[in-house]
């Protein structure tokens, strides 16, 4: 099917009843499992970003009305932001996104690192735990962050300005196992960063359970206090994310993976006070200093809006994309048979976001990429968005939890969202039924 | 007039012919004459935004057809913004802001220096002219810059990063005259960064001039090559900007400056291969790795539409800010006579903005933000909006800029748009004559 045909399909993700994408040709219609790569804004949320477009455009730092009315919904959102993941407003930072969002805290520790490491000089504490060799920082992360995690971490290695260890996931768990994180501990070590779910198995990691070790082991070593970071771009909007049950320092917060805009926030649990916030940018004061740079007003707005969403609706998305979910991983397994595929996302004694299903149809010749572009009706992924260009290469993130390499090659990642319906994946499913059989057909 | 007084009162900048603010009470409308600080956004652009918000929330990295769509949505946003600075598509990376753009070309001139001296030293190159002396990058800007740059520089010196001449403009002119840039280099000098138009004065300073000097200066000196940025947010939208006539090595565009959306580019003259970019982020290798993160395309598309009514209308744009400023000025002088005022954006032989009056009321208690909290119509300032809480202190730029203390406590900013009519004018003229009236009525 070439791109002029292309064109005229139509993409089925049904905001408020009603297709986003003209659809010319009802057999042709596209239907989106690819939730976890972005999501479409809720009607709400576009409301509230064409409100502040027109009204709010004054700058918030003026201090006659318009400025003050920017500012008015800037701290409006600040509230909603903080409220969904059971935080103050105060705790919230706006950011670009959350790759900003990210950087900033393996930035930040760095710092932390040194500044603690002064003030215990100066005070001519005991270091010899720390054997007298070249003092570098240590940063504990696991081996299937996302890439703004990971190669902010590389970065920092390969400049010499940080020690890393990546701790493999359990290749039975798929999860970054609390002891293995414990035991990569070491003197040095400022900041512990493992993701809260997988974007690609949806293996949600025991953040709780880590946070909880290391703040009683930080009550009992010298400093340099270990900085505890979570990137909860794919959690939040499916699980409950709750800052206080994590006791986690920073959380990442991405709009765009729940219904609203492309901008994100950083939690910070007191920032300048009880955690520390190292600026990477220098400017007009805005965020208190730390992330200056004149607001992004209307997108800040729908930032706000999708958070309150979250907050009001969370249960029943949750229990729609579990059921939506559960559906199709049925339907798959009655049309192609136990022995035909597997799930990629099922990994014995771990939970897993409700929306996610990653399966590999077994058989040469499909591939995921060449069963998805051989699809009339699905769109998906085989993994991350950002790798979109890797060919055929299995994911590193299964490989790494476990999953053999020729299955691996064949995972397909579906991610249903919430207004999925059963319908849409009862065509999906027969869409790959198909495409399955013609791509067998052909070898 | 209390808040809620306030918020029956209209703000006028009638985009295509009506006002956005609701007004309840003719006489009280509010005329906005801050357009330096932020501007409402054109209503194409906001369709454009809001268009994008609805159809392209595709993930652009993703290979099918609605991330392909918002990627092309991007390149054509991105060969807009080229387009309206005389630069390539590829020249133009996109960021958060102005703030995120200069930092960046800060944090990539201090990497250059050293990767530039690591490569001499390589090739074992004589660097008898340092002196032997302890290397620091060294950085020339001008003392009346945005805070986005100065503070950017503060840090460096404060961290010990890098050695900053802020070069004092002239009293006379305003400007940071050649000579005295040229004559701050030093041999370690690897960054150059003159704002193209200052906010408060509308002063034009001479890029092109010191970007020829340096470029000749750069064929016969040793590494490092001294890299040249301009800040542009003042000028573009307002003044002709055109990165081949300046010979600009990085130039820094903020949407918010000409009637587009809170985010900003950077121009860079061939990006990693003619000139040096070093990240700040790391993530998922978005605008050619130089900036990751997923791409804010509704914003993305609301810039480009913004840059082609720029490049379409700049003539006409042009010459109604200035015919309206010019006759702002004249008004003021006619009803308050020479005597009374002072304008603090006419310097002898300097080039100006043509939208921007700065004007002081002489007299006592007649301090910027005393009239401009009690004038009934009129929105503007006394300076930058990041400084609106600095009280009663007049603006270092204009003391830089050698305006006596007692006429620059009385500054007011008034800076005009492309929809303010000659009737705003009459309307605020009066008002400033009433409230002069009365506050020194008070006295």
């Amino acid at each position: 099917m070439g791109d002029e045909e292309g064109l005229a399909c139509g993409v089925h993700h049904a905001l408020g009843g009603h297709s986003i994408w003209e659809h010319h040709d009802q057999q042709e219609e596209r239907i989106y499992m690819d939730y976890n790569a972005t999501t479409p804004l809720e009607s709400e949320v576009i409301l509230a970003i064409t409100e502040a477009l027109h009204d709010a455009w004054g700058n918030p730092s003026s201090s006659y009305r318009p400025g003050r009315k920017a500012k008015t919904i800037i701290n409006q959102s600040r509230e909603n932001v903080g409220r969904m993941v059971g935080g103050q407003a105060e705790d919230i930072l706006f950011t670009s996104g959350g790759t900003e969002a990210n950087n900033l805290v393996f930035h930040t520790a760095v710092k932390h690192f040194w500044e603690s490491w002064e003030e215990a000089e100066k005070k001519g504490q005991e270091k010899s735990h720390l054997n007298g060799k070249a003092i570098l920082p240590h940063i504990i992360t696991s081996n299937v962050e996302h890439d703004s995690v990971r190669l902010t971490a590389d970065n920092l290695m390969k400049e010499g300005k940080a020690d890393v260890t990546f701790v493999p996931v359990s290749k039975v768990t798929a999860r970054a196992e609390v002891e293995d994180v414990m035991a990569a501990v070491r003197p040095t070590t400022c900041l512990i960063s493992v993701m809260l779910a997988n974007n690609e198995t949806g293996v949600l990691m025991p953040v709780r359970e880590i946070c909880e070790r290391v703040r009683s082991l930080n009550k009992q070593r010298p400093a340099p206090r270990i900085l505890l970071h979570t990137d909860a771009a794919q959690a939040i909007g499916k699980v409950r994310v709750d800052v206080q049950e994590l006791g986690i320092d920073y959380l990442t917060i991405v709009g765009h993976k729940f219904y609203g805009p492309r901008i994100g926030a950083l939690y910070v649990n007191g920032p300048g006070t009880i955690t520390p916030v190292f600026p990477m940018f220098f400017g007009g004061g805005q965020e208190r200093n730390f992330r200056p740079g004149t607001e992004n007003t209307p997108m800040i707005a729908g930032l706000g809006k999708a958070a309150e969403l979250v907050s009001s609706h969370l249960p029943q998305h949750e229990s729609h994309l579990r059921d939506i979910r559960l559906y199709l991983e049925q339907r798959l397994q009655d049309v192609f048979g136990m022995e035909k595929i597997r799930f990629n996302s099922h990994f014995p004694g771990s939970e897993s976001l409700p929306n996610t299903c990653n399966v590999s149809i077994l058989g040469p010749g499909l591939q995921g990429q060449r069963v998805l572009s051989s699809c009339r009706r699905l769109l998906a992924s085989v993994g991350a968005a950002c790798h979109s260009n890797r060919g055929d290469r299995p994911s590193h993130i299964l490989l790494s939890s476990g999953i053999p390499a020729e299955v691996a090659a064949n995972a397909l990642r579906l991610s249903v969202g919430r207004r999925t319906t059963r319908g849409d994946v009862d065509l999906v499913v027969e869409d790959l039924w198909e495409t399955v059989r013609r791509l067998e057909g052909q070898d």
